[in-house]
């Protein structure tokens, strides 16, 4: 059982800033996200585009902020449990939750942090019958770890910026890789495609289109694929068949945990973003109330009085007092220490 | 009279960002502040410190925090009334506002943004009878522009880093430097102090320690001061006297303008931080809501939430919409454009 102060679930920018928010206070912090990186929205839709109201950063690409966040929360050594959606949660007789995933990890901590945005990632999966036999059995709608792939063959299929840059990664590491795509035109950036079609001519790359995939064969894992081409079957052998088809948020099993739901997001009250069940709470996108924006800014701004929320919770009685970080410096947890240079007092001669 | 749609006063990192969000909504700003320059307390208190809680921004030095956010809102243009205090309101038959400064300056516009933090900062004056008779008169209390001192005769008392920094930047454009300091330590950064020393022994800083300036002569304007050094007294003849002792700040006028006060700050709603004053509103740390924090990160959603509401109140009843600065992009009221390259959609052969 992984026990923490305060779990996250949901480890987009909201979820990663309240690590460290949490971190000031001597709160630890555990996230659990379906997808397998944290960055949530960020980092699974538009990686490589800029955001522009980040205040304090005229412009900044989707993905550095998500590395900037994770840089800022790192002293606080946060856990993480990704790929693996949030399930089910149970009140224990202390006081505290327990959260199962999908995968059955436990997860045990007194407060809890809904920081889900649009709700849990999921995959589209392609309409072929047979597929969900085939799942975590060669057919994967993620890439989490790539050297799984290592001199292995691999087809993809997809028609936009993830099929495009994996196939790209892939290249370099697959004995074989084959992308499939139901169009002649893919939609990425621009040095992706030309990258793609780079790998093409040189043979580096299989591509097959218009063509979709029909069918998958195999014992106890993926053996081969049928593609269906115009009015062609193509029997084709590979060890994994990868569909890349985007991903659609659902608040999914959350909207069952007698949390008061409105237009299909969490309300909460804006004193401390707490939920009507008293330890939880609702940060980032995935709540609402009157005259909310779901705009990253202001889920930093949640984050933090939510933390101030938590600590007086966990701290009952203890008098707080803030803390400018400039003033007192940052303890991490892992006893590293950051503080600005102190004045001297010197005399000149 | 200047006109603009968002009166802010206060030119902290608050109502610096107010800037791009209004912006961001068509609605043109124009700030007032009593110090010289933009930044409040980031640029006047601490400029050269590092701040670690700026979302995304895991170290930032404040004068940095101060320029990004001027470069972020710059797109849309703001106005500046700097070295003026916000004195008087009035509001007009038409709903709107007039504000006046401490020198006269008037300021009109439908909606007014307090952004004051801690106050109007007001300087520590020495107290020597005869001062405030030559105000502006070869005294002053902050260094606005350093050209003004080119080739003339300055003294500086004060013993922090302004009197120290100051008096390193103005021995390469004054005539003359004299740096007066009731004890012979100083309280400032390592380098600052140590260039004085350097410049002291090459003669380009004179520096008469430990001493007080006690009287100041001329007829229109300085000419001279008698600085007090134990039991000697000692007749300088100067152009310019500058006793940088720090600055205190003061809700000041504010604080009369008929708001709901408490704690020193003035009470909101915390729905769009407006005040008990329909089209006033109070963000950053000169405002009070219950679990308020005075963090900058906080005085950045303030801002957003309020440019919503001062949207409606001066487009009423047109539908918004918000929209991701990733996706639109953002137009300048300068001509100028930011965007995201776009996708292509093209075919690989
Ligand atoms: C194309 C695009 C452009 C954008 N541009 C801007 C912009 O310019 N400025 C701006 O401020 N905002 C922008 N946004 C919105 C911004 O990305 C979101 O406001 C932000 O990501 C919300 O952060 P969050 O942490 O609250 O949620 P998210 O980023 O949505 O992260 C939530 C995470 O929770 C996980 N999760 C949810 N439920 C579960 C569960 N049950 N179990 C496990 N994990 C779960 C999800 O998988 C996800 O990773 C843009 C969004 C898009 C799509
Ligand atoms: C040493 C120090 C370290 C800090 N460290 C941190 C930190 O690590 N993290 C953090 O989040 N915060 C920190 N803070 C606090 C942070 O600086 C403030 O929260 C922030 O500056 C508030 O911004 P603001 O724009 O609301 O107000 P301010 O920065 O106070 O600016 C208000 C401005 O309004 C002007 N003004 C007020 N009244 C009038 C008037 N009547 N007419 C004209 N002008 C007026 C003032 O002159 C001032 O320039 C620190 C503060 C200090 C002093």
């Amino acid at each position: 059982m992984i026990q923490t102060d305060i779990l996250i679930i949901g480890a987009g920018p909201t979820g990663l800033f309240t690590v460290f928010e949490a971190g000031l206070l001597k709160l630890r912090c555990h996230l659990i996200d379906a997808l397998p990186q944290p960055g949530g929205q960020c980092s699974e839709l538009y990686p490589k585009k800029p955001i522009y109201d980040i205040p304090g950063l005229p412009e900044i690409l989707a993905g550095d902020l998500t590395k900037n966040l994770l840089e800022q929360g790192k002293q606080f050594q946060p856990g993480f449990t990704l790929g693996e959606r949030a399930e089910t949660i149970e009140k224990q007789e202390d006081g505290s939750f327990i959260v199962t995933t999908n995968k059955g990890t436990k997860h045990q901590a007194p407060i809890i942090a809904i920081a889900g945005g649009l709700g849990s990632f999921e995959p589209r999966k392609p309409l072929i019958e047979n597929i969900t036999n085939y799942e975590d059995k060669g057919v994967s709608y993620f890439i989490k770890d790539p050297e799984v792939y290592r001199n292995k063959r691999v087809v993809i299929s997809g028609g936009g910026d993830s099929a495009l840059d994996w196939c790209v990664f892939l290249a370099d590491i697959a004995s074989e890789v084959t992308l499939i795509h139901r169009r002649n035109e893919f939609r990425g950036a621009l040095d992706s495609v030309e990258r793609v079609q780079e790998l093409k001519l040189i043979g580096k790359i299989n591509l097959i289109t218009p063509a979709e995939v029909v069918d998958i064969h195999g014992d106890d894992h993926v053996e081969a694929i049928t593609v269906k081409k115009g009015d062609k079957n193509i029997h084709l052998e590979t060890d994994y068949f990868i569909p890349l088809f985007g991903l659609s948020p659902k608040l999914g099993p959350i909207g069952d945990w007698g949390l008061e739901i409105e237009k299909n997001a969490i309300k909460v009250d804006t004193l401390d973003y707490q939920t009507n069940i008293p330890g939880i709470f609702a940060i980032g996108d995935v709540n609402t109330y009157e005259g909310k924006l779901k705009l990253i800014l202001c889920g930093f701004h949640e984050a933090t009085l939510m933390c101030q929320s938590a600590y007086k919770i966990l701290n009952p009685g203890k008098k707080f007092v803030l803390k400018y970080t400039t003033v007192s410096g940052i303890n991490g947890f892992d006893g590293s220490r950051k503080e600005s240079p102190k004045a001297v007092v010197k005399a000149i001669v």
